[in-house]
């Protein structure tokens, strides 16, 4: 099985699909091509909630707004899975989550690829098909895996908890509006309102807990502390971006 | 083979399918992840139109503006298909085309879920996968599924049909902008003309029966009258929208 | 394995799927169902373009604003590859690829299909399942197939060289904006600079060779000159659309 995420909308993904099918005769698996375009943060952001559901995979990813500079390509063999993409720190996220830091990375050695705009079709999606065609035992024989690779890494910013206070950031807005901070769900446990940068919403455990076209705070299903409407656009009633600030606090 | 249709954009189906792929080695099939947000009535419109023309499947769908209230989930058996998703009438339409009515239905049963506002992850998926792991004929003894439970009702609206005249309205406008009523596509036959809502429109086999930019109704896909415009949309061009009354006359 | 290409959006492509899917157990693969949409010329360059880096498969492609009408439907056998699609001119670039020129067409011939708006489900499928489930080698032999019709023609356009300019045009802008022209991409070997329309713009091997912001002509993936901007719509800054006629002058 090899799944494929990119920010790639349509129908550049195709290309990569025919190249993956020449090499490997692998289910393919859409996770999304409509990740945020160009952000690689919050592309590591949903590939460390998505991929980890998944059984033993092959994983291709790519969101590469470096893409033909000297950025280099990897692939990491993180537990039972393989994750192939650029190293601008997307895959790192979802490594550590697969194989709690005990991942190894490869570089992949692509002499000439044809293209310098499109390395998910030329570079990306080859080292992907042939990975799957070996099997993950046999990427230290891979040609076009170099071992030893000291990968870009991201992380994911870490909140800053107070007893009555936290204060975080906005991860991603999802395609429904929803605001998804960096703050842990289990700040809100108990609570029935919270305060949130400064004004009072109600916590809730989903979204019909409040009238339509109210706001809400609650725990996603990331785990983290969410912020919503009911019916509505979290991010245009919050007036929240990826990147803004976030304080929640309570009594 | 286990169909995925809901109105989740990107990306979560992504999650939905590890949860499957964890559980069963079928081949997926999105049938749309852009059904109309929210919109339970349109929902189990395309589920109708579209499922019926599968072979034997497992369909998971989900248009689930309750999610994480005390809305059951639900499994349904009709004919050699299996149906899973919120009980929320979203699949009765479609298990009355696909069972002719004899449709069996089970409340799933998946104790405290991982979360409450993402049961396509964690309550729907997981009840898919079991029952295409299991065969539609163990259904009876999945333990996660308790049989029996009498499922809330959702009928698509009946038109009102005179000699001269008939009176129906919006079901569903497709991403071309086609707009497709309740009204019975026989209703056209050997029309040159139609009187919609006191404005005559040419009725033809097809778009380019008119020209570019002209109205026309036609018998759509699904058998219904439809109001389209030849190359362009014929939601803008009529002023329609899902709900509005749609009252066709003839001579 | 099936490959499906179509203007189609959602969620027509799932009848498609249901149809296929009752007369072969292939594996299907989606390219994409966003094609432009009704732009016959720029779904036959993304065809061309794409399917040719697939291994031996059945192709499916529908972008046929003349539904209905008594436009053909036809089936290529191009190499190892068959393509099912309207005869419209969309399938002849990528069957030239395929087979350099040495492809046969037939009609298919669906008696009565059940809808005149949506031949993709009604003809083009049931002939893509029936050509893959009998095997491209009997397609002479196949019931709806009738061989040696003379297909409507394609042509994408060329461009007038000389040996300081080169004039072509806009043949289709992508997702991202880059705007792609007919113009071969050795044109721009060796130099740092080129005239666009009258104006001097940077050339680049990537995005990431100006600032962000900035324009740029670079070779893009499929060996043609592309106009781009790096993180932004090159379609926007030029003024660009498909169609447009685009000049470029060297020294």
């Amino acid at each position: 099985m090899i799944t494929l995420s990119s920010d790639f909308g349509s129908p550049y993904p195709g290309a990569m699909k025919g190249v993956l099918l020449g090499r490997t005769d692998a289910q393919l698996v859409d996770v999304s091509h409509d990740l945020p375009r160009g952000d690689v943060r919050a592309g590591a952001f949903w590939l460390r909630e998505v991929l980890p559901w998944f059984p033993p995979a092959v994983h291709l990813a790519v969101v590469d707004p470096g893409v033909g500079t000297d950025r280099r390509a990897i692939a990491v063999r993180a537990g039972d899975h393989a994750l192939v993409g650029p190293d601008n720190g997307l895959l790192m996220p979802v490594a550590r989550a697969l194989a709690n830091g005990g991942f190894v990375t490869y570089q992949i050695t692509v002499e000439d690829p044809p293209s310098s705009t499109f390395h998910g079709r030329d570079v990306f999606a080859p080292a992907a098909g042939e990975i799957h065609r070996a099997g993950l035992a046999a990427m230290d024989d891979l040609e076009l895996l170099d071992p030893g690779v000291d990968p870009v890494d991201l992380q994911l910013p870490d909140p800053t908890l107070d007893a009555d206070r936290a204060r975080g950031e906005v991860l991603v807005v999802d395609g429904f509006g929803n605001v998804v901070t960096n703050l842990p769900g289990e700040l809100l446990a108990g609570l029935e309102t919270v305060e949130v940068n400064g004004e009072p919403v109600p916590v809730g455990d989903t979204f019909a807990s409040v009238p339509a076209g109210e706001r809400l705070a609650t725990v996603g299903s990331h785990g983290n502390v969410e912020l919503d409407v009911n019916d509505g656009r979290g991010d245009d009633v919050f007036g929240l971006a990826p990147g803004d600030e976030v304080e929640l606090a309570w009594e």
